[in-house]
């Protein structure tokens, strides 16, 4: 085992932030511990407070890591691919790996999702935290998107309400499981629900006219 | 005023529950008391409680009735219109009127999303009821969605997935306002919304090939 002493300052961040967030999604943010997190990550737990200040502003940039990752990439891979790349390969690259970002933090998203509403809640200002910057990543979802149509000549009419509806559609099919799903069937998992909204997006878009 | 007296039973059940809806909507669960709910109903308490045997009872009747009523209108008008309808009424209609029913329960449905996860919370068995509701008229769009798709000849590939995508987007777009909205643009309204939602729900079902 190396010792954390030889470590770089930034080994030591991605190491606490990913001890955090399996931490944080395994157990929710009030029963986890900064003393847990760096046993796990293998640090002194002053050297948690000193890259991250808090508790709450550790578990706001580990659970925010993923979902800013995913919005990075995404943009990236457009810009970088813009040509070669179809819409289909575009709309299910960002669906799946934002479904997957949600799936796998659901616990923590959905105590996030009732904070939100619940300015008693002590989780609440992580909450409005996280939700702002959700909304900042779907800007810049939405401006990759109207480059896109204007490359690909989409008639794209209402960027922001397609992106809102994408979105809620994509977040709501993990949180909403107990509510959105018919009765009697068996729930879709994972790759039914990402081939469908892709294929919902992308004929969803492409079809209409001036 | 007429006196409670000369009317039927269901004028009173009907009374009962829109004087529930009323308050459930604007104070939330909690706050609300049979009490108050029968003086606005014009009802003797007693009265409350042989129609609906307990508060908890009456809540659930109240926030699931327009639900229900959407559900059985909308498979109705299916069967009784099936020729002269066009998909995209059918979309704009179904669209609108979930999507009405959300927002104007807005605030107890953000109740019960928490409650849902949460079984130590006074209303989850309310929320396991309500939304075991939803996933039953869900299922009755589905079987309804199913002969659409043969009678017009779509490829209908995947009917589960498409009515949760589709659920997950109406529901979220309403419930998840404070998250899957872009950033530094003024969040789209109803009107917005559901010509958006419907756009997509039949250009994302109606091109699809065998």
């Amino acid at each position: 085992m190396a010792s954390p002493r030889s470590d770089s300052g930034s080994d030591v961040r991605a190491r606490i932030l990913k001890a955090a967030h399996d931490l944080f999604t395994k157990q929710g943010f009030q029963s986890t511990t900064t003393k847990e997190i760096s046993a796990r990550a293998r640090v002194a737990e002053p050297t948690v407070f000193r890259h991250f200040g808090s508790k709450v502003e550790l578990f706001e940039a580990a659970i925010l890591e993923p979902f800013n990752r995913v919005v990075d990439e995404w943009t990236r891979s457009w810009s970088e691919m813009s040509t070669e790349i179809t819409l289909e390969q575009l709309a299910e690259n960002l669906v799946d790996s934002l479904y997957s970002v949600i799936w796998e933090d659901r616990k923590v998203f959905r105590e996030l999702l009732a904070a939100r509403s619940d300015p008693n809640s002590a989780l609440y200002p992580s909450a409005v935290a996280i939700s702002a910057q959700f909304r900042e990543g779907l800007s810049a979802v939405l401006d990759v998107g109207i480059d896109i149509a204007r490359t690909r000549e989409l008639v794209y009419v209402d960027p922001p309400a397609t992106i809102g509806a994408v979105a809620s559609m994509i977040i709501g099919s993990v949180l909403l499981g107990d509510w959105a799903y018919p009765a009697n069937r068996r729930t879709p998992g994972r790759t039914r629900m990402v081939r469908e909204m892709a294929r919902l997006i992308v004929d969803g878009i492409a079809h209409r006219h001036p």
